[in-house]
């Protein structure tokens, strides 16, 4: 082994639009630097090929296999949930990770992912010391959920974010149009468990050129049904019709999923459905109001035909980054986007120590939730305007569909005798 | 009044991404003649407009806003779900369309809708011979249920599929990269209460470029679970995962909808969520899958972002048409899609009488859903695919979010002294 090191990248957690264009900086980028980064070997399924050594050598990839990259949504290597466990708990995983980095001549481990991410990122990291392995270890930001601290904002939330504030102008433009004889009540339940980052994005919809009656109900803010429906009540009566984002982390005020309304099927099993359709029903029995609802559910983290251009730029650039930042000898580091200025919006890349990053929760400030705590402040536009800007148009094939590339995804033969059960 | 008749003009029942589109295509149309056509009033919300003398005067709206109309989803002057009574039964009705035609010299009806709306032009269109009032009535055809006889395909429905197409394709991608330790089966709910149109078109999601394990449940074939079950299975076994397209329309075999499995809630009050989370319930407790769902709702149909070109121009042509066969003096047809060919596809615009389009269903062919039930044949897909192709973007703010216009709908003062209720 010479001076060249190779290095391993792999997607984690769930998978969003742009991920793949956070992919396509760290291969195409690594690429322009054969002479310090031999190949780039991908793990399939996430940190779960490196444990199993189920390598993906991206060199057998072509110049366009990977430029496509940027414009395919999901994981085009496979992503997996495992978080590895310390390295107390677990030092066989850390022993295993040594051995295959090892042989395979690995010395830079990209990690593309969310908080958990970072931690595992973070572990990796100091192996170098914990465990005598020279291997510089770099995060690079991912999730949907836009919750990790330090960054501005997390590659894949923009363009969720545009989608559904795209999807909510949309869908009220149709109930507007119902309204007079049928649908008043449009619900759109989207996804952020513990944030309302995404709901947010649904209060979007609405601006001055375009004004619409949207509710908006916050994880952070606990069901108040009588207050909920006074305001729908109000706007219904005000616009003859409303729209209500609804996030799925939803609770109410004794704390519990508001999804949870102990449905039952014909047979007594517990059913779990969507928060969407518990509010509709409240909607009907409330005020006796026809209603639609939908749940966007995958839809709206893969929706790449309408993924904004910011996002698509910052995922990409801190995948690049994250290879210039390996190439300059960073170890425990995790590029960021600074946002420079709002309007023009300008941004450059930063850098974050993943200490400060792993398992840190960012939550939105309360500064962006209205008083009411239906809406979203002006505050909270300034700051998402930008990240919903600009459309990136996915290639199409002749036929209607866009075009995504599926990669060869060739293994590397494995070197180890041993198998690693995960 | 002289030769010059003024036109009316109605959007009816459900909307769609393109049902301006047509508007577009009537009023400009109309525009270029105004030596026959004076001015083009639309109802506001559909014949509701017209019965309450509800005119909206399109001639207040600048050329861009009613070319803008183009590239905006959902009823711009309102739509509604209200269904003439035939003359027998409701001559009070037809005497007040005839008084408000009279009132604002109407001469020329345009109706732009699916069955229920073709039947109500059926009827108006008679009223030269049943009440000696002289109108043209022409019908525009409208609808995402693609249901209407003669035409080839309904404008609205190109549009529908290409989002359940492109959604299908994204979200089984997502699926595939997450399918090593989390969701294996994606279900995805369509509209299509009676035929399966829009649930084929999830099954255009996979092609040769881009082979995906679908499963589609179509409201033709009743449900069989163990079938269903053993087909999903297979797929999760061979692919790693599975995409499911279920229609709202699915029944069992004792012919109940499928959505409608007797959900109680915490009190026992019954409760009809989608079809989706059904079969997902299912999905998990026959082969313990996880699952993750979705429900398009309106989303599906007022998606304009991602619109069909060839939708687009069919609304807008079929709108056109109306107007040019109103002044060559015909009565009671409706403008239809005529294919010439599929490959290239051609087709132009041609002519059905009303009376053979009124209350008329054009079901799916059995020949388009494959041997086994769960799936879409070739000649399906010759069929569908020039109905997805091309993408015809909507302009958009600065901002992200896309530019849809919102018309002035200046209302027409009122010439009878009685009011109607409706």
């Amino acid at each position: 082994m010479g001076k060249t090191k190779n290095a391993f990248y792999a997607q984690s957690g769930g998978v969003t639009a742009v991920i793949n264009a956070s992919a396509c900086g760290v291969i195409e980028t690594a690429r322009q630097h054969r002479e310090h980064i031999g190949k780039v070997f991908a793990g399939r399924n996430g940190i779960i090929g490196a444990l199993s050594e189920d390598l993906i050598d991206t060199g057998k990839e072509s110049k366009s296999a990977i430029a496509a990259l940027r414009t395919t949504p999901s994981g085009a290597f496979g992503s997996c949930r495992y978080k590895l466990k310390s390295l107390e708990e677990n030092r066989a995983e850390y022993q295993r990770l040594i051995d295959v980095f090892k042989a395979h001549n690995i010395g830079y481990f990209f990690y593309n992912g969310g908080g958990d991410s970072a931690d595992t990122c973070l572990k990796v990291s100091q192996l170098s010391r914990t465990a005598g392995y020279p291997i510089q270890a770099i995060h690079i930001p991912k999730t949907v959920d836009n919750d990790l601290p330090i960054t501005d904002n997390c590659p894949g939330f923009g363009s969720v974010a545009k989608y559904i504030a795209v999807s909510t102008r949309e869908a009220s433009f149709d109930v507007a149009s119902m309204a007079k004889t049928s649908t008043k009540v449009f619900i759109l339940e989207v996804m952020g468990r513990h944030a309302g980052w995404i709901a947010a994005a649904g209060g979007m919809a609405s601006d001055e050129n375009t004004p619409i009656p949207i509710v908006i109900l916050f994880p952070e803010v606990a069901f108040d049904r009588k207050r909920f429906m006074a305001l729908v009540d109000q706007k219904v009566k005000r616009f003859g019709y409303c729209s209500v984002v609804v996030s799925e982390g939803v609770r109410s005020s004794d704390g519990g999923f508001l999804a949870d309304q102990g449905l039952r099927d014909a047979f007594g099993h517990a059913q779990l459905g969507g928060v969407a359709p518990v509010v509709a029903a409240m909607v009907k029995e409330d005020l006796g109001l026809k209603y639609h609802w939908a749940v966007a559910d995958y839809l709206q983290r893969s929706a790449r035909h309408i993924a904004s251009a910011s996002d698509v730029a910052h995922a990409y650039a801190t995948g690049a980054a994250a290879v210039e930042m390996a190439l300059a000898g960073k170890n425990a580091v995790m590029p960021t986007i600074v946002r420079l200025s709002d309007k023009p919006y300008r941004w450059k890349v930063g850098e974050a120590s993943l200490k400060r990053v792993a398992n840190k929760e960012k939550m939105m400030p309360r500064s962006f939730i209205s008083s009411d705590g239906f809406g979203i402040t002006a505050r909270c536009r300034r700051y998402l305007e930008p990240l919903i800007r600009g459309q990136d148009y996915p290639p199409y094939h002749r036929n209607g569909l866009p075009k995504y590339v599926r990669l060869k995804n060739a293994t590397v033969r494995k070197k180890l005798a041993e198998s690693f059960e995960v």
